[in-house]
């Protein structure tokens, strides 16, 4: 496959999505050809159809590994009809969240573990990984408290529960850095905003120099 | 756990249901206690939405190895919700099909190969085996005329694609025997169906003896 397959991944509350979208502002005209954004279920119907069951809330029996089992039938959807084309067709694609969050999310935050959950991951996607990761890295407090601001508009306690479970999923996103250190890179995501996209561009461009037009921004 | 799992495979034309009920039918008053009867997806609510998934024919575009991956998650909820409790309480548990089938339909007869198969099972049932599985070991040439007398019946001929998958179901089934050959014990299913109920019978009483009410059948 010849395109460039990047990931965003992070902890809820890194900003990752406002990331994104600003990291996209500032590529756009300046690579070779305009990266395709895709999250999963990432317009794979059948992949919808299978998050419908995941985030039913009428579900409240499903097991843990059943979730994870889902997660990759999903994402394994999404590969087959979006991510593997785009990449043969020679495309920038960059995708919100990848295989690194059911990694940290049921791996970690579920504590199914980390390998087994990549087991399942990488037959789903024939070991497909992306060439750069971006991990918008944040302190877990801050993370917290931009969940929390965000939901009420106050400054309301998270559950105990809520609090363990962002830290494991913390802990595993670093376990993943620290086992793939090529791959995935971090940002502070504890910065502003601004200074979150302008740090995540810089890696692109450096990691990443030829998908940049020649003779911009030297 | 202190039940007993027991289950019967085969390939499309083996008579495996029929055996199954003929086997139940004679298997009656005798046991310990009345045999617990399942199959996938077994009386899970969140299995059932899974498989309605999987046999939808809407969905065309579904890979093989998402496929797969729907069948582990229907199994590891029909595992963890009817399979893991029935054996909990000591019942004697007997499924039409389990990991098994998978390993010869999706391994074998789709070609993802039984060993990655094998691994998204075993994630999906924490390693969980039947202590015996009868497997009705019917000529592939039987199996099909049977298939085809049932679907029509005359004597229709079968695509040559339908004849391939069947035969690649079977050598596989043949491989999984090679491989646990204590725990998997063919009958043979080429024979007039109340033979082939009574030799299921006998492996029955002859490897889990302890199922049965002392005294009788001596």
């Amino acid at each position: 496959m010849t395109g460039t397959f990047i990931s965003f991944e992070g902890p809820d509350g890194s900003g990752k999505t406002s990331t994104l979208n600003g990291v996209l502002a500032q590529l756009a005209g300046n690579t070779i050809t305009k990266p395709v954004v895709t999250r999963e279920p990432g317009g794979s119907q059948i992949a919808e159809k299978i998050r419908q069951i995941i985030l039913d809330p009428n579900n409240k029996e499903m097991d843990v590994k059943t979730e994870a089992l889902l997660f990759a039938a999903a994402r394994r959807q999404h590969v087959v009809e979006v991510i593997k084309p785009a990449l043969e067709r020679g495309e920038i694609l960059i995708s919100d969240r990848f295989v690194d969050s059911s990694l940290a999310y049921q791996g970690g935050g579920r504590q199914i573990g980390i390998a087994p959950v990549a087991m399942i991951n990488s037959f789903a996607t024939d070991n497909l990984q992306p060439d750069l990761t971006i991990y918008l890295d944040v302190d877990s407090q801050i993370g917290l408290q931009r969940i929390s601001n965000s939901r009420s508009g106050t400054e309301d306690r998270l559950e105990q529960e809520q609090v363990e479970f962002h830290e494991r999923v913390t802990t595993a996103y670093h376990e993943l850095i620290k086992a793939n250190p090529t791959r995935i890179i971090a940002v502070n995501a504890n910065q502003e905003l601004a200074k979150v996209i302008s740090d995540s561009v810089k890696i692109i461009r450096e990691r990443i120099p030829q998908i940049f037009r020649e003779g911009e921004h030297k």
